[in-house]
Order: C-alpha cells, then structure tokens, then sequence
C-alpha cells in the first residue's frame, strides 16, 4: 500500500504516519514545515518539502509517487489566524485542497481522506453532540476556508468519480502537540503543569468541547482509506469525536491530577473571553463509528495520561 | 459620490457605471481586461487594469481613491470553466473576493455591493420561485466559490462592522452582452437570429431559466449602495431576479418574433443535453424589491427588444 500524506510532519499526520508504518505502507511526505517537523516522522520515511498550493509539483508528485492512498491533513488550523488574514487561510486551505484532489484525481488514487474539522463547522446554536445531519455555519474564516474544501470534496466524488470522503475531527490532542504552536489547550495545559504554571483560562472555563484523543483519528483515516479503496464511502462526510462534553475547568483538573498536583497548586488563572469563541461544541461519531467499524473512542483519562508522558519524557 | 467598480469594464459592470455617470458619480473601474473591454465603457471614466487577487494593489487603490461605494463585479462567470479548472475559479472568485473586501474595509468604504448568483446557489430540488431562505446547495465549483464569497462578506460584516450586503443576480442579458463569450443564451440566439442562422438548444429546451435585464441588476446596486450608506442592510442576501421562469425554447420563440423572422425559420436545433446543468432555475425577487424599494423588474419582451436593438445597431 502506498499513502501520500499532506501536512504528514505536523502533530496529527505524523502520528498517521506512524500507524502506516506500522502496516509496512509505504509512505510519502508532503509538508511545507511550516508547522510540521521532519524530527515528528520515523527514520526512514520519505519527505518532501512543498506547498500543497503547488499545483504543478503536487500533480508531479503524486503522478511519479502513484499512491493507493492520499490522506489530505496539510492546512492552516488556527482560527484566529483566519480571522486576521483570510486570504493566506483561503489559499491554503480552499485552493490548497483542490490542488491535492487535482493531483490525487490524476494519479489515480483509491482513496483520499480530507480532513476537516467539526468545532468549526457547525454553528454555536447547534444541538449537541452535533450530528452530521446539521447544517454547517461556519462563523470563522477557518471554519468557511474548510466547508468549501469538502465542498469541493464532494464535487470530485461526484463529477470525476473520486474515491473520496471527509472527516471532521473534534479537538485533537496528544503526543507531538507541542505547546510553542500556541494551539491546543490540553499541550498548553500539559506544559504549564510540568513547569510548575497555572493554566490560563480566557472566561469563567465553562466552555466545553470534545477532546479526542490523536491515535483515534489516525485509526479513523486508515479505516477510511480501507472502505474507499473496497470501493465504499466515496462522498461521505464523518465526524471524528467522542460524544463527551468536557469543560475548560474540568480538564485542568484532569490534567492536574494526572501530572499529581495538589488541587490548590493547578487552579486557572481567568483571563478575559476570547471574541467569537464558541460556548460549546461537541460532536456525535455514532454515523463514523458504524461505518468504519471503529472501537470507542479513548477516555480523557486515557488519552491524556499518553500525552503527560510525552510531555515527562519527551519535551 | 466616489464609486469604485470592479469588474466595471464587462457587460454588467459597464452598465452599472452608465448609471453611476447619470448619477454625476466619480468613477474608478477596476477590470483586469480578460473578460471586459476598455470600449464597453464611456469616455472619461478611469479604469485600472489591475487583477483583483493582487491585495497590495486592490488596498492601495482603495485608499487612493477613498470611494464611498464598492461594487464587486469581477469574478469568473462560467460554470464550465469551473468544472474544468476550480483552481483557477476559486482563485478569482474566492480570493478575489476577500482582497475586495479587505480592500474596501481599510479604505473605509461605506457601501460595498457583492454580486453574486442565485442560479447556482441553489440546489436543483429547490422550490421555485426560489427565495433566499432556501438553503446554498451548489452543484458546481462556480456555485461553491461564489457562495465561500458570500460568507466571507457576511464574516466582513459581522467582524469588522463593514456595509456590505449580498445580491444574487438571476440570469442576466441584454445590451453589451457579447456572443463570442460563449455565456448568455439570449446574446447566442439574437447572433443567430441576426445571421439567419438557428438557435442552439441544448435538450429538449423544456429548461427554465429566470432572464433579468441587466438595466434591472444596475438598478439594484444602485439602491443597495445607497442604504448601505444610509447605514442599513448590511449583511443582508437579496436574489435578484425577475420571479418568472421561461423555458429555452421560449425564449427562442420571442426572439425571432421580436427579430421578424417567420416562426419555421427560427427553429431550435437540437444538441444533446449538457452534463449538469440545472433543470429549472427562478428566483423570487420579493423581498429585494421591498427592501431597496425597487419598481417590478423589466418584462422579458421589453428587454428583449432592447437587447435585440443593440445586436442590431452595435454588432
């Protein structure tokens, strides 16, 4: 089996990455490093430093490469960046996308999975856990720059016959997020309890959201792969998610505990709510666990255990 | 008045700046020359040959001029063209669109009129006359990127308080509308009627469409313009259109009523039907006309004898 990664050096895909390897894949690289880092991926594995907006050597590539698989992770994921400068987060994230499909389309992949997000998505007034059946109404430019890729998604499914589909992933954390990105809330957490900080709170840390854990969604993606390569699944779209709700306050709790600090020693310091932060945001996987025949998801408990070691031993 | 036009040298463009002309406006126009001709517009009016996607050059444009009102028309207009190169589309339709908005933003603009179109915004199975409530379910990557465009202007509004609302164009013809474009039925059928030759019909020409004369569409961005300024609407979607569906064949009859010709002489010849195109496409023009106080759009035979006099006088 050959897989062509997209952002392949970053948090997520390199965990993909290390899943393939696991199943002797062989595996190609796509990554700007604009984020992602060739010490993320194992010895071995082939890299090749690109912007996914090259139309040109992302068709070359894909052609020379010829894989079975492309799983699409390369994207600008920061929704405050998105919001400063649209037009950088639609170029990479609309004209980026399209350039892999064009490129995996002519290639003659069997599989594309890409990967978008169900946080953004889906407005504030949605119920929860969120089921794909609601309506998406991104309010960020990220979260638009993202609809209109699985947009487009679904366009290649239906008019070129692309054996493709989307997932939509909760809030990922794990091992490789590393805190200096300034993104995700459990690596800031995780990084602040090891340093002997407090972790910061922007509003009163009742905000929730669906943390799942990153060997769930790399899991997630194989199993895609798997179905679309057998011919299945071509224009669906799957959340990725745990269906729990957490709290801001409750996970640096957890993390507290986990990392065998005094509950008075790790208690958030407040700072003001952030401008256009979602209240709640919770995603339903019943529809992507069904069909990819996945197991539950992994426990908070579980998943955040993985990550303080990483960052014990690793950071 | 300062009024910036981008895409203001084309067909529709160039109308709306008669209007603005009639109106004793100062007019910048904005055309990257690739669809548009510096003949389409009157003499004295300034146009910029400049792309829209450049951002430095929109920005440093807009803060030259200081226009009060921006009307953004440029854009890729061919469903066809999209199909085949959504790249390029979205490139256009989507960054474009975003270094407009930037543009007019910093330059703080008091009116910003974003066209769009409500033929391929909607799905197939909408009810017709369809009104704006109806949910965005674009087939096509025109479709999808003129939509993107759309929240990214309501983004716009919402966060950085900017006048701008959206108008939905149904399919619009008349004077300037050129046949070797390629787009526009009723520009291919008066060719045709002129050169005595027959209408093309793609099908069985039972398809509908909703003809807006595009005297009408300068109308409405017009009155939008004004209220925008008046610090009403913004972030408003209207469809501009006429509530009407005429079938192909329809239309072809009129024309060559309207040309003269004996009703055997101008017979459709038939194609066969073209992959994707949209069965039955009218758009309820209601409540557009209510809020910027509209007369009832231009009758179809009106306008087709408009229309028909310029291929008549001007071709």
């Amino acid at each position: 089996m050959r897989a062509l990664v997209t952002g392949g050096a970053g948090f997520i895909g390199s965990t993909l990455v290390d899943a393939l390897v696991a199943r002797d894949a062989e595996i190609l690289v796509v990554d700007d490093l604009s984020a992602g880092k060739r010490e993320n991926l194992p010895a071995g594995v082939d890299l090749v430093e690109l912007d996914i907006r090259d139309t040109a050597g992302m068709a070359k590539l894909a052609a020379e490469f010829r894989p079975d698989a492309v799983h699409h992770l390369a994207a600008q994921i920061d929704v405050r960046t998105s919001m400063a400068d649209p037009v950088h987060d639609a170029s990479v994230n609309v004209l980026g996308t399209l350039s892999v499909l064009g490129a995996a389309r002519d290639a003659g992949a069997r599989a594309v999975v890409v990967c978008s997000t169900g946080g953004a998505i889906y407005g504030d007034g949605a119920p929860l856990p969120t089921t794909e059946d609601e309506p998406a109404e991104p309010e960020s430019p990220y979260g638009m720059s993202k609809l209109a890729a699985e947009r487009y998604t679904r366009f290649f499914v239906r008019a070129h016959g692309l054996p493709a589909l989307v997932l939509r992933f909760a809030n990922v954390y794990g091992p490789r997020q590393h805190p200096a990105g300034g993104a995700g809330v459990v690596s800031l957490f995780c990084d602040r309890a090891r340093s002997g900080g407090r972790p910061t709170v922007f509003g009163d840390g009742g905000q929730t959201r669906d943390f799942l854990y990153v060997g769930d969604v790399a899991r997630a993606a194989l199993a895609s792969a798997d179905r679309l390569a057998d011919g299945r699944l071509a224009g669906e779209v799957f959340n990725v998610g745990t269906g729990t709700e957490s709290t801001i306050v409750e996970l640096a709790a957890t993390i507290g505990r986990i990392a065998g600090l005094d509950a008075g020693a790790f208690t958030p310091e407040h700072q003001p709510a952030r401008q256009g932060e979602l209240r709640r945001s919770c995603l339903d996987p019943s529809r992507g666990l069904a069909a990819l025949d996945l197991p539950a998801p992994t426990t908070l408990a579980d998943g955040l255990a993985e990550t303080w070691a990483w960052h014990n031993t690793r950071l």
